[in-house]
């Protein structure tokens, strides 16, 4: 297929690179700001452009911009009956309703960044169409790209994005926390990354329902006590400790 | 080495293991309950008894039980010269000075379950001892079983012990949150597996501080306060929301 893409940030970089991989074409790239756009367009053989008035012909247009631009940038583009599409966990199709007759979603739940490549085969795409053919269609392109394709509502869509925020945000916050904690005694958080690594191999075969431990789990209240009062330095993390703390026991109780 | 494990739990039942498999002899397990201390006794061709008085010689006793039990198992060891160690990550050494004129802590850093074996090569084990020969022992007992040794002060092991809290029981919660979420809207935690796979390959090479994205960290108000009103029906986990997202924000205001 043809394909412009509207945006030239992680996630517009890493589909522009992913979809050329996968054998189609992309024909434009278009972004406000010049160089990180021209750039994209030369890493994948696209013409550039800042301006919508210039916007070529092409049978997909994916707007990959932040949340907030979305509005702003569809407002810039008219498809006609070419199918429009945006990125976004949480933002609804209805935005794209004035830049085409046939619009949808197209979201590759992943973390991106521009440091390293993308392998899209194992990347569930998330798509929603506003009508059949639309759908088919994006389907045919999700699934050039990717193995695991899913056809979700936007309340389905909405609530895989809030349980990513926990599994992905989250967590990696935690992690930030405690290289904090570690750091300001003098210790390297390389210490924990057996721990960390092992954890996460569990999860390929367990539900991390069954493997909660831990002091909470174990209703241990002396540990409990201690780290809040070694925590009391930090308030910050003392504060989420014990709101987790009580999540967790929370959690077993209703089991 | 001569060893003898108290206690039959994931911990005793790992260490024991890995000991064995380090070319130690294990010469008795010392359980409460019969069936999964001889059980354990048989695997790692020990003698068993669940009778303090009944206890032989070894060169190091290791007390791998419960936090709130190590007392109690303690007062049942008179050890003479010989080494003793608990292996717990927050209580003090000298809960064993009354059994031996020479102890010391040896902790593991893993996540252990009975489940599957734990290869040690990688495993942090952090030793404390009460005199410069004891930690000397440890330390070489500690090296027989993995790449990885660490001597550490009390203080330290606490820390270690409250960001290991963080790091892996609370980042566990979180995916168990994350697929209740999933679960309550007929969708599938497998969805998520390449997101949290990805993110955690990412902390190989980068600082998680680095990593940190998603709605709070780019202050996507709109997408937080959406997020938030759809968590309206969850209220435990709307809470855990709020604070992690204002917590990220600070963090994030800090640099």
């Amino acid at each position: 297929m043809n394909i412009t893409i509207l945006g030239a940030g992680n996630v517009a970089t890493q589909l522009a690179l992913g979809l050329r991989k996968a054998g189609h074409s992309i024909v434009q790239i278009f972004n406000r700001s010049d160089n990180a756009g021209q750039e994209l367009a030369r890493a994948v053989g696209a013409s550039f452009t800042s301006d919508a008035r210039s916007l070529q012909n092409a049978d997909v247009y994916i707007i990959a911009v932040k949340d907030d631009a979305i509005a702003d940038v569809a407002s810039l583009l008219k498809a006609g009956d070419k199918i429009v599409v945006h990125t976004s966990g949480t933002k609804t199709k209805d935005l794209l309703s004035f830049c085409s007759a046939n619009y949808g979603i197209f979201y590759p739940l992943q973390t991106m960044t521009k440091l390293s490549k993308v392998d899209f085969s194992n990347v569930p795409v998330l798509i929603e169409g506003n009508n059949e053919a639309t759908l088919q269609l994006l389907e045919t392109l999700a699934r050039s790209l990717s193995k695991q394709t899913h056809k979700v509502t936007e309340e389905q869509r909405q609530w895989i994005h809030v349980a990513a925020v926990f599994a992905n945000n989250f967590t990696n916050h935690l992690f930030a926390v405690s290289e904090e904690i570690l750091t300001m005694h003098g210790l390297d958080f390389e210490i924990l990354k057996p721990l960390i690594f092992r954890s996460i191999e569990n999860l390929r075969e367990h539900s991390p329902a069954v493997l909660q431990t831990g002091p909470a789990a174990r209703r241990d209240k002396l540990t409990i006590e201690r780290h809040l009062a070694l925590l009391e330095q930090h308030k910050n993390f003392q504060e989420l400790y014990r709101l987790l703390s009580d999540s967790i026991t929370a959690t077993q109780s209703k089991r």
